[in-house]
């Protein structure tokens, strides 16, 4: 596409058509910008009824994945969850879904009215990060309750927690419903030799990549895969049309094929080079004394590199601010316990080196100087899959709230403001957001417990990112429900915050 | 912004973060869109929650409008009316709203379950254009129906008719109601002399530019204007967040602001030389026989130009043919009567001569060979202004139906396929647009009738594009609801078909 469009930059024909730029520079963009950036005029074909060269590019990432049909986006994964949901389900149906969905998932059903109810992943603890959810989780669910119409699980998961989707795919089969995929941050899977197979082809019926994520493309690419009879296709359709701009960017999915064109030639070469540069990288962090991470293959993808400060005091986001401070290395995401470094096919060498030179000089330092290992915390992590079965990482978090009113009602309810620190035993009004990713952590109308008030707190004293709890030094606010009465929770004696 | 995303692009900060391509070259995109395509990491603020740099540019852009706040919008003006519209009014309220309204207005009320009321524009018939709304038919609307809770019209229209929206924001703010304006087509209004002033300006209380169609941005950039406090900002503010992606682009924002900071900074010269090109245009254009320009200023906007085939066998899309195939020309639309070209600020004087002269070389042939003025065809088009009254435009254009069931009922209902043929007196079960600009000249609900069938089989032999009608040559269907039987209508004598 990228081709046509630069013959198009470099011709004689003079656009008396949108956009107002008229291929001419315009202060400080790169002139090439506006040169291939275009709408849909005679030779370029139109992304909501694509009969040309979009319909081809389409075709070919169908191909390259392994789905029946496959949708360009340009308004990101977001647009593709949206659809997705609202496609797969009438208003006011049933949906089952992970608790850790991103929040376009919980924007469809307020869109649709939608039921909700809730598949807990399960924590990992020791990494203090929530894992993909099972089959087994969601058999159980289905067989508790009735009248699901269609499931939605996240995997990998932002942390890189990949799920068993054929082991999913064959339960939500069972019942004759579809099974949606957030695979956002999956859109390098199932294309070489080393890494997971996609949810393509593991059976889902609809499955979301953001292409700008995990593959080299412009940020707020996405696509849209649809498989088997399950879903109907024309009202995913409708509402990809309804989600996205009429006038969608060349450039962005120009990007997309440019991505998944290289992919396509020399994804071979590349997907091995960088299969080679992590696996000498974890070799060589296997070195370290205080600081742990989680092993790539398997249950965790292989791109997604968790640093646990495990047995020290020092926290995720003081190792994230020295790593940027001092190495100028910038990481995707600081947790309470862990960083999060994202490596794709399109790092450099020189990447894989200073993270890792970094990584031991500080770990080399936590044994001499100003980070101390906490005496009396000897928790050695095992790499995931040496772990003795699920024991460590059963239950939840211990802060995530159970829902009470159903989001789509509390979301349009009267609220009012109260401080922080007497918002326990409230129903929230608004959405609180740890972010990054921005999953939510509470929902319009679930009680804000204890032990989550006690988080918030905590992680705003970290430094972290809490949207949705407003003002700030010791005057913060959240928004609850005005006309539900506070419920009255006791303080149970032995609160376990998770992490 | 630009300047710092080139300061991030040329540093020695190492990414390990998202986006995937890492800010490194791959495949043939040009290494600049990489190098400054980021995400929202620290030192660049978050769209959805702006505290930076953003928040700084959004308040500069609505300085520049005179509007209370305006909001970046990275997908499309379609996200701005989506927004406005669910922000604007309480599910299953009830809208009045232009029936020249972009298809998203319509997927806006579809999403909330609204109830619409139209405003039939009036039909400019000498240039086979829909005029804008007036105040008068507003308030004989609010008089006749109960229960608006919004009102939103289209100014300018594609085709450049600028509506009164001062007059029209007076007789809705009577009635203590909102006013949302699509001024999609009009980001470059009350910027300079010598152009309309923009509803901001006018007391609109909702104003959607798109940045993009007539300034020199980035396709798929558009703005969100707030004024007053007839709207819930909060509610705008979470819809925006609903429909957009949340990875914006910062490649879309920052040519937003490259596009407003050049407005601001050069704009005077600019927009000077602009109006001054295209009023030597219109004054060469003056010698033409056969062809007709509706004249910019007042009620037509500066940059749009309509050029009418008038009492010519030639058909716009001929025309339209013309101008490409011989002079290189791409025009923005044909319709049955005229072409649509489109100027802006980022024009070169070569644009203006190009077609100038092409369009006095074919005037000359019609008068000489190919196209022969048709005999008893003498209607000369004067320009709007100097029509006597508006008796020219009464009404409307003939085939505009008129709604039976709501698009929000209809649009969910069992449909099936029938004939073209065969569909007098169906209710539409989907959209049928004429593309561009993808106004529905038919909603799911509608009766199809006589004129609108016969208006239908005329615009595809002309070789325009009919979004919604599937199939080719004489195998054209069309989808229709299954459950509602035929309505019959007797074809009236004498049948006027508009244009």
């Amino acid at each position: 596409m990228f081709a046509r469009l630069e013959e198009l930059g470099e011709s004689e024909i003079y656009p008396y058509h949108m956009p107002g730029h008229k291929r001419q520079p315009w202060g400080r963009l790169p002139p090439s910008m506006y040169q291939q950036d275009i709408t849909e005029i005679d030779a370029f074909d139109n992304l909501h009824q694509p009969e040309g060269i979009l319909r081809t590019l389409q075709e070919r990432a169908a191909q390259l994945y392994g789905s029946a049909e496959c949708y360009y986006l340009v308004n990101g994964s977001t647009s593709g969850i949206l659809s997705a949901v609202s496609g797969a389900l009438p208003p006011g149906g049933h949906i089952l879904m992970a608790r850790n969905c991103h929040k376009s998932a919980y924007h469809a059903t307020y869109l649709r009215q939608l039921q909700i109810s809730y598949l807990y992943p399960p924590w990992l603890g020791a990494y203090g990060i929530l894992d993909a959810v099972t089959p087994g989780q969601v058999q159980e669910a289905l067989d508790r309750e009735a009248g699901i119409g269609a499931v939605l699980v996240v995997s990998p998961t932002y942390e890189g927690r990949i799920a068993d989707i054929r082991g999913i795919a064959k339960v939500v089969h069972r019942r004759g419903i579809p099974l949606i995929v957030d695979e956002a941050h999956g859109a390098h899977l199932g294309l070489a030799e080393g890494f997971a197979e996609n949810s393509c082809q593991a059976g889902a019926d609809l499955v979301v990549h953001s292409v700008h994520k995990t593959l080299p493309a412009l940020t707020q690419t996405a696509l849209l895969h649809v498989n088997g009879q399950l879903v109907d296709r024309g009202l995913v359709r409708r509402f990809l049309q309804i989600y996205q701009s009429s006038s969608p960017s060349y450039l962005l999915m120009a990007s997309i094929d440019n991505a998944l064109d290289g992919v396509i030639r020399e994804g071979d070469r590349r997907f091995a080079d960088f299969l080679g540069h992590w696996q000498e990288m974890e070799r060589r962090l296997g070195q370290c004394r205080h600081l742990g991470i989680l092993p790539g293959g398997g249950t965790q993808d292989v791109g997604k590199l968790l640093i646990c400060v495990k047995d020290t005091d020092m926290t995720g986001r003081q190792l994230y601010d020295r790593l940027f401070t001092r190495y100028h290395l910038q990481m995707e995401m600081a947790s309470e316990k862990a960083v999060l470094a994202m490596f794709t096919v399109n790092d450099t060498p020189e990447g894989y080196i200073r993270l890792t030179e970094a990584l031991l000089e500080i770990d080399q330092e936590l044994a001499n100087s100003t980070w101390q290992p906490v005496a009396g915390k000897p928790q050695r992590i095992e790499p995931y899959e040496e772990t003795a079965g699920r024991e460590m990482h059963k239950g939840d978090p211990g802060w995530m709230s159970f829902s009470s009113i159903p989001l789509a009602e509390a979301w349009d309810m009267e609220k009012c403001q109260v401080p922080l620190e007497e918002s326990v035993g409230r129903y929230a009004a608004g959405f609180v957001n740890l972010y990054p990713p921005g999953i939510p952590v509470l929902v319009p109308g679930e009680i804000i417990s204890p032990v989550l008030h006690e988080k918030m707190q905590k992680w705003i004293r970290m430094g972290l990112t809490v949207q949705g709890v407003e003002g700030g030094g010791s005057e913060r606010y959240l928004e609850v429900l005005k006309t539900v009465p506070k419920k009255e929770i006791s303080e149970p004696d032995n609160v376990t915050v998770g992490v």
